[in-house]
């Protein structure tokens, strides 16, 4: 236990970090008086989420501006193809993510890392496994005009949407001072606007932190503590169970070639600091039950192999299969509410709008 | 105004024959007193698309199946791939179809006809643009399997669904008193259960038809009175505006060949007389202007092009330009209410399920 109480001091202050940068309404209600004891050391190191959408500092939000970025989202003529939008790898039927290892773009071409779901993503402290993007906005730029992605290229981003007569008018709504609001600028804006409502409040979890202790069963409670006790709360923990810290994938020991391929250097590539090889932002475990596979290579399917490996190469532990089956259960207990988009009638091209290619 | 005349008889066979095939509560509130001669008119060739979910013969539809069809429309792991849905071509928010000339399946295959819209799709007498398939069940086993589409191999589909824990439940719930109840046949009635359920009603050609004479304005009136008059409704009529006859494109004069490749003999390929040459299913004109581009190649993208393109290929006019516009006007008035489908939550895999090939 002593390497973990080191490890947990840095995360009471990850921890408090996340909690200043939620506002106070949002976390008025959260806390109910509890003398159960595991909730009360749960509290210590985890915050359950906040309904409603997630407020980003920066993040302008009205419901021109989701109703805008909904569609965006959802739009497929915001590819080079016409046939893929945000929406067709960040699948809220699927946990705001997709079903495979890693993504197919245009022209069928592999993306190299799995998907990251998109819910709750506001609540990471940057975006992609790298954090090369700041923030949802910075993101929403990424895929659009990555040519393994989306493959729109730069400078038709814009004329596309131009070419739709309907944006104008949505454009003008959302962006009410704007001479000129169809910009990319304004594009990233409104993706992450609608990005930032996809949260997912209510899980057993949640309410478990909340102060009803009969949320979690048994082994859920077990798993809690074995979550807790082996140090997985390390690095998951906070609101988000995870997104606020950076880690190598294989600290203690390296994991197979196959789940840590050699030339992926995880943020490396972003920092050149030799520190940051094979490192990578942890996800969010939130709904993680929802979106196998897993890892950034996507290629373990069963969470009870992706506990294990976790806990081999990130704590040199091997788990008890009981310890794996608790902390599965309590894994479970991550899944919150899915949000609930209607999907969005998009504004109909006319004979002068641009054409998909390909 | 002969030629039409004879044409309009057999049209009035036609709604007829569409009339009966809706039930009587369908249709009981939708004709209120009107003196207006041009709703008179029309109603003699239309009638007003029915709320709620179309009623097929033979089709149970309860919550639990339309929300299993729900899930199984929107699940991309009914492809091979794991990454193409039936909602992926046929999209709600852009009409019930896509934004392209033709559709993208796995691997980046072309599909050969233009997809058509989903909405409205159960009135039409049967489905695909040759009616290869008698009704919606029959054509939701069509692309799953097709290789050039969403390419499952046919004895692969129910043991994925089988794979996926949360759909025995699903599929129990849905067909309680079947004792094996993922089945191909189900997984197809479900689909078209919630297909059904894809109607659009009240455009405002629907409120016209029903008595509010202002539901037009005076150049969408301009432009059915040109519809009727220069024959149009000959084959779009009836509740849906279409789907209820197959026509030869070019009956008067060939388009040409980017519009009517050779190659393609449409309903010829299905029966085999010499008769059904380059003919095609009428498609329904509902939604019309959010479904560019237009036809079975899909490579007309301005509903003024594809106006003038009928009445040359199909009745032998040279419209004029205001004849034109004004019938561009009327079909804008078929857009109705768009179906608010919200994005299921599908049953996530586990260790043990199907995965993606490629």
């Amino acid at each position: 236990m002593t390497k973990i109480t080191s490890i947990l001091v840095s995360v009471a202050a990850l921890s408090l970090a996340a909690c200043q940068s939620s506002s106070p309404e949002q976390k008025e209600d959260a806390v109910a008086a509890t003398s159960d004891p595991l909730i009360l050391a749960a509290r210590e190191q985890f915050e359950p989420l906040p309904d409603g959408p997630a407020k980003i500092a920066g993040v302008k939000s009205t419901p021109e501006i989701i109703a805008l970025g909904t569609a965006l989202y959802f739009d497929p003529r915001l590819s080079a193809s016409h046939s893929q939008s945000c929406a067709g790898c960040h699948n809220m039927g699927l946990g705001g993510a997709d079903a495979r290892p890693t993504s197919l773009g245009h022209r069928w071409q592999h993306g190299s890392r799995n998907a990251p779901t998109v819910l709750n993503a506001a609540y990471n402290m940057a975006q992609f496994w790298d954090g090369r993007a700041k923030d949802l906005a910075e993101q929403a730029g990424g895929p659009i005009t990555n040519p393994v992605e989306m493959a729109m290229a730069a400078d038709q981003v814009v004329p596309t949407l131009k070419s739709i007569p309907g944006y104008a008018g949505m454009f003008t709504s959302a962006f009410p001072g704007d001479q000129d609001p169809i910009r990319m600028e304004n594009v990233q804006a409104a993706i992450a606007a609608y990005e930032a409502t996809l949260v997912t409040p209510n899980a057993p979890f949640d309410r478990f932190l909340k102060g009803d202790g009969k949320a979690l069963n048994e082994t859920q409670r077990r798993g809690l503590q074995a979550f807790m006790d082996n140090g997985c709360s390390a690095c998951h923990n906070g609101v988000n169970m995870g997104g606020s810290m950076y880690a190598k994938f294989g600290a203690v020991s390296a994991p197979s070639a196959d789940l840590l391929p050699p030339d992926d250097l995880g943020r490396f590539a972003i920092t050149k600091d030799d520190a940051d090889s094979y490192s990578f932002k942890v996800p969010t475990l939130r709904n993680i039950a929802l979106t196998a596979p897993y890892f950034h290579t996507g290629k373990v399917w069963s969470l009870d192999e992706a506990v294990t490996v976790m806990a081999k190469s990130q704590l040199g532990e091997a788990l008890a299969p009981q310890d794996v089956s608790d902390i599965v259960a309590f894994l479970q207990a991550l899944t919150g509410d899915q949000p609930k988009t209607v999907i969005p009638a998009l504004p109909p091209v006319d004979g002068s709008s641009k054409q998909p290619l390909d």
